[in-house]
């Protein structure tokens, strides 16, 4: 039977990634029929996100090697259900190519992809393809948690430990060195690292759901500054950061003689991808400073009045602008 | 607290479809957080489906009113849904637009994603949204069957009788009409209407599931001679059309003065949604002829040789070439 080129690209996806080892029998029927059948656990709730990957929006085809655009397509929809709490399940890939892209590149996307699943165990269940002229990728990932164990956004009390995991403005260096031309396949800035690979930080979001003690909590995807005044606005809260205490990221010489500002990009640098949450000030002696070597910060408190303010290392206050990332500014 | 302009259009969408009475409790928490979160029911497994639609690809921006593109992004996914016997649930909306369309046609094409929502009790759960020159849409649905129910397209057996629902190339003569400039807004035609505002066949799709008629099942997207050679081929067997047989389209005495063809229609015309299944000789006589208004009509019969045959109507056998609408070719 003759095959269409759909289906031969379907086929291809399929030999790359259906036949990863699945960590449960949860996913009953991957690609190739209308849908996928997934099997839910008792006493589990299921968490469902999906996330934009668009070349020239969310990545660049000259810039971003093929393979990190197949490993960071699902590492930055599983960081949505890393700040739920939840474990990841499986996955499904909507991918719009352009035909010049269905050979190497596409080769290359799907290996990446392959180690993201693979390392979080998290199977590729279904998708949809079609042909277009620039790349397009829809990720939707699906994860569980237990029943009731979910942490929102919406939780955030007066009082409350501002944290944020490992170090803020880390991947916007790392796109910026990327951008001025620094060879991906060297790798040996963690910060290049951290844009092209990024890590779900899934460990610390199950720690945090099983033990009770993040009240809130979200992934920081488009900067500090944006999406702390989101969780604030949700939780009807504000906040008080302490400039000094942000978990910035280490410049070298030439950065620092060239005026970057490690603050700026820890305050406003998108694609971190950390976990930012809230603890009540009894419970904070119960969290480490690093969970598994991802250190934990605390970075300021909730407040009352709904407004985030800055407090500089002068000792002054100052109103935060949400200057992250927003691409309808 | 100054919303960003995504925060704004997020709350746009929340608005519009955000509070739509459910059927059900279980989506315990919509759009605004990280990921939604879904209490599936026992003894009920997950049908989980994409579907892209896209500006250019799937839908014309000068063509198609904006509350058909919304209408018809939802039906689609569910369409999938019911190819599986399942009931719908919930969805996600991953939507990047051009500025210029956060006005009124966004507006209007809400309106019409809220219609089939309401119409098709799925409840908006979450998504993601960016700016983009052209409109970008992806719908993830999420259904549920009881376990053990889904209709797969892989049980077809030599013998099965082959049923469509509806009549076939209704969808595409529609687009025929629109494409040359009909009025859809007076939506006299059945065809244009069966082309702007989808019609997922969930109701015969259920009650298939529910009595295990259905050996096998897909929805009818791409066109006849496309679709039905993919559920031959999951099957491992082939098939063999009378073309005599064929829900053809009525079309008007214009349309025929013009040689338009209403077989080539109904064996290569994408966009019918209407449903393909294959049913055990012996459990033909438990099929109506219609199904609450919808015609039931067999159109062949499952072969063990995997080739797709169509009997003209002068008793000659010809191969039947996919034709039907492939993105890649």
């Amino acid at each position: 039977m003759n095959l269409e080129e759909e289906d031969k690209l379907v086929a291809r996806i399929k030999g790359t990634l259906g036949r990863i080892p699945r960590t449960s029998s949860q996913v009953r029927l991957g690609m190739g029929d209308d849908a996928a059948l997934f099997r839910p656990r008792a006493g589990h709730e299921l968490i469902l996100t999906c996330d934009w990957f668009l070349e020239g929006t969310h990545f660049l085809r000259e810039n971003h090697p093929p393979d990190s655009a197949g490993w960071k397509c699902l590492a930055r929809a599983l960081s949505d259900i890393a700040a739920m709490g939840g474990t990841p399940r499986c996955f499904l890939l909507s991918l719009a190519l352009p035909t010049s892209c269905t050979g190497r590149w596409l080769d290359q996307f799907l290996a990446g992809l392959r180690r993201a699943s693979s390392r979080f165990h998290c199977a590729l269940a279904g998708g949809d393809t079609t042909r277009r002229e620039k790349i397009l990728v829809n990720v939707t990932a699906v994860g569980e948690v237990r029943a009731g164990h979910a942490i929102r956004r919406r939780g955030a009390r007066p009082g409350d430990l501002i944290y944020v995991s490992g170090h803020l403005g880390e991947a916007e260096w790392g796109l910026r060195q990327l951008k001025s031309g620094a060879k991906p396949a060297t790798l040996r800035s963690p910060a290049l690292k951290k844009h092209l690979y990024t890590e779900p930080r899934l460990a610390l979001g199950q720690w945090l759901g099983e033990k009770g003690l993040a009240t809130a909590m979200m992934d920081l995807s488009d900067g500090l500054s944006t999406d702390l005044p989101r969780l604030c606005a949700v939780s009807g809260v504000g906040a008080r950061l302490d400039a000094a205490s942000l978990p910035l990221v280490q410049l070298p010489i030439k950065a620092q003689n060239a005026a970057v500002d490690p603050l700026r990009l820890a305050l406003h640098g998108g694609d971190d991808y950390e976990l930012l949450f809230t603890v009540r000030p009894k419970q904070a002696r119960l969290l480490p400073h690093s969970f598994r070597g991802l250190p934990i910060t605390p970075i300021g408190v909730i407040a009352s009045k709904q407004q985030i303010v800055l407090l500089d290392d002068n000792g002054r206050e100052q109103r935060l602008r949400p200057l992250g990332w927003d691409p309808f500014r």
